[in-house]
């Protein structure tokens, strides 16, 4: 048994640090990399994708985990980290290397077509490209084969555990929760009058830079540790146990330099929390993504959008950018409901929204009940249905999202299921640390990370996430806690 | 047969693929990479290097290459990439992989203790890794086993087809017209009289981070393929085809982060010209370090030392840095003859003083006539010899180059050839050139790129590199055109 243990973990080993140094070649690629390294990068990062796929299916690898499996003797966290790994082996070799190979040169293709379509605003020329995929994942659950709906098999991918059957009726019961509350908001006299202006401009970038460094070290990003680059959209990734990084952009909002550097630190902040020791083996990650963006959520929105927060850092940024207005009028823009086509720009309510709207079609594309041809009349009559407007271009519409075309699905419903994880995990720390509000408002926040460092980060990928949620909030994915959130600040925002 | 060539280009590709993610994670590791990743970062370099190792060792490739050769089919550009390939999988497969190990190992403890040596400006800190490290230097020259002194089996790994006996001449040679040429220099009136006031003190790093990019899109390097970041000691790596990088950084010396700047220009430049069509076969390099030093030597002392480059450049570093003094004045000062300890601060006479002291250590270290604990005897006795002085610390001495540290013995003398072989080349192109000078006063340098391009760059590793020279020059290595050069150029400045 100790000889394939040791073969195994030298073999997960290998499989992770191939994933790191390919981590470095996309990090690299969105932050420095001259644009005439394109070719050349596509190259190195297929090449060490194959070699981590080849390891990944390995038949002796395959055939070690069996025998540690069947021998009945392994316990703790080996137990857990074989029977892990045996699912995410068995996950890889259900696929063939043709279909594999297949998926890759369609995401390859797609990509570049996606772009053209939207510079076009031309739908049929990404159409073929996202049918050839939606075939592909398709074949790709039916080889998974997971039980229930066949959408299951692609979810699991992302949110190990999670099924549309227990998800359908969530988004069903949040759906209906946003609406009406969209409803009393929109109905509000605040919001006939709203109007933003504090926090639309040209800022200046060394300032916004100043407090971007400077709220990603008191969340406790460490310099040894992190750095913060540019790229066009903000991403977080671990090249390693130890440098994790982010980036952001500078946009004529000024909030979204800082929002996406808070949303990022909570990723981050996540990956240097992991456990060490299990830095090589599939332990030393997140279960789902579903949980990582929980993290992330609960620093951008429960933290990032409260009036402590903005108690602390309002005063800062009045100085700094010269603000016109008092602190009211700031919180109020900071969270500020607008109804918007794009995903990415929406507020707190609106968000789930869009996510679930694309969960729809996603569950529609996979069973046949919606066909690539007429997802972009999908697309505005569900935007209808939930949001009474329609966009006014097909790429704020069935072209906004680059998801898809990297072959992507199954992944929307892991931003609504963190952001219901983040307000579960808030009322949480909240029950429990009583000077939570005034440390917050003083820019205090250490021991907000050392709470979720142990009751989330150390634990890896030992339980799935709902269980991570269970054992910290006594119950596991549950809309009602966040929508009790929406529903005491917005109603207090809008006055209702 | 086609089946093999293919097979061999297929292996040929991944070796080189890795190489470049490889070249990825050594530039991050030396400007952005986080302090904490040292220890995932020297995983990530060490898998690569292995799984290129072990490709290049691989046995199906090196029975396929026999065949190709034996097949006496092969043409052309094939059958010098087969016949190049296979003296490189040669030279790897003798090396048993227990040495392969050994050595890495050794590196990976020996450059530690170098830094801690010299900060604590103690040699027996070094010793015993240094011991090891030559110990392992001459069992690999042995497992190589060329003719002639053991110094070529490991002199040929940086300088391809380059014998210690056709250098140890040479060297002898432009030792003593070095060592002449400094008498009269410093026997003349200017020297006596002369310092260095306009070119050190504190200078705006905006200002420097303009010149540093401006000369370096003079010289050729274009935005699209090329970029310029800082770490603490000036480089340049090829990433992979159409993406070079080079690096810098900002010194007391003014002259420093220009004159660093144009040199690796000099290497970019080359890389940029490398043949595409072989950009992932060994034809697609350079085939000696010597040639490559060759480019950067060029363009910062044939070019970037000249009266005509800085008849363009003078008037705009007066202007932006408040210069105080006139063109003769500042001439003098790029061209500062001065006696010192540092290889890389050394102006153009000392200069190859220096690498003849430790390729004459090295030969002693590899033939056993010389000892690593007397190393900083041996040392000092040279630098009494050769420059007529002795360093006060040995940081400054026995301890100041980073490269016996990394393992590698044999390189130094590549610095020298380089120096003789840009000279030769400075010369080959003025006699077709008549306008030269004037272009260059006139900040005008795409003639010369696209010479060195056609002579040098297109060619790749097709010849060897003395070859190179000879077809361009007439005659192959030649120590008495950069003696002459030197001569006039100094005679002049210092006026015998």
């Amino acid at each position: 048994m100790k000889g394939d243990l040791d073969f195994v973990r030298e073999q997960q080993k290998e499989i992770i640090v191939l994933g790191q140094a390919n981590a470095l070649l996309s990090w690299d690629q969105e932050t420095y990399m001259c644009s005439g390294g394109i070719d050349a990068r596509a190259m190195q990062s297929s090449l060490l994708s194959r070699l981590a796929h080849e390891r990944m299916t390995d038949a002796k690898l395959f055939a070690a985990v069996n025998r540690l499996l069947d021998s009945g003797r392994l316990k703790g966290d080996d137990k857990i980290m074989i029977e892990k790994l045996h699912k995410y082996i068995l996950r890889s070799r259900k696929i063939p290397k043709e279909h594999v190979e297949a998926m890759s040169h369609a995401v390859m293709m797609s990509g570049p077509a996606w772009r053209d379509a939207r510079r076009k605003q031309d739908w049929k020329i990404f159409e073929p490209h996202l049918k050839k995929i939606i075939d592909l994942k398709i074949a790709q659950a039916k080889y998974i084969g997971l039980s229930g709906h066949l959408y299951n098999s692609l979810l699991d991918e992302f949110e190990d555990g999670m099924t549309a059957e227990q998800l359908k009726p969530i988004f069903e019961r949040l759906k209906f929760e946003l609406v009406e509350l969209l409803k009393k908001i929109e109905g509000s006299a605040n919001y006939k009058k709203q109007r933003r202006v504090m926090s639309v401009g040209k800022f200046s970038e060394t300032e916004q830079r100043k407090f971007v460094d400077g709220v990603a070290r008191r969340i406790g990003l460490g310099e040894k540790n992190s750095r913060i680059d540019l790229s066009e959209h903000p991403f977080t990734t671990k090249i390693g146990y130890g440098d994790v990084r982010i980036t952001t952009a500078f946009r004529r909002d000024l909030l979204f330099s800082f929002g996406s550097t808070v949303h990022e630190s909570g990723h981050a902040l996540y990956e240097l929390g992991m456990p060490k020791n299990h830095q090589y083996d599939v332990l030393g990650d997140s279960p789902s993504l579903g949980l990582h963006e929980s993290q992330s959520r609960f620093w951008e929105n429960m933290i990032g959008k409260s009036r402590s927060f903005w108690k602390f850092y309002f005063p800062r940024f009045k100085k700094a950018y010269n603000l016109k207005g008092d602190f009211e009028k700031w919180y109020r823009e900071v969270n500020f409901v607008e109804p918007g086509f794009i995903r990415i720009e929406s507020d707190e309510v609106h968000y789930c929204l869009h996510v679930i709207l694309r969960f729809e079609i996603e569950m529609g594309l996979i069973d046949g009940t919606i066909s690539v041809r007429d997802l972009p009349t999908v697309w505005n009559a569900k935007m209808k249905e939930l949001f009474g407007f329609v966009p006014s271009s097909i790429v704020d519409g069935a072209l906004q999202d680059v998801h898809w075309s990297m072959g992507s699905v199954g992944y929307f419903p892991t931003y609504a299921i963190g952001t219901m994880y983040a307000a579960q995990l808030y009322g949480a720390l909240a029950a429990e640390y009583s000077g939570l509000d005034k440390a917050i408002s003083k820019g205090k926040f250490d021991k907000i990370g050392v709470w979720l460092q142990d009751r989330i980060h150390k634990h890896g990928s030992k339980y799935l996430a709902d269980e991570v949620i269970r054992r910290v909030c006594g119950k596991g994915l549950d809309p009602s806690v966040y929508v009790k959130y929406l529903n005491e600040k917005f109603g207090k925002i809008y006055g209702f």
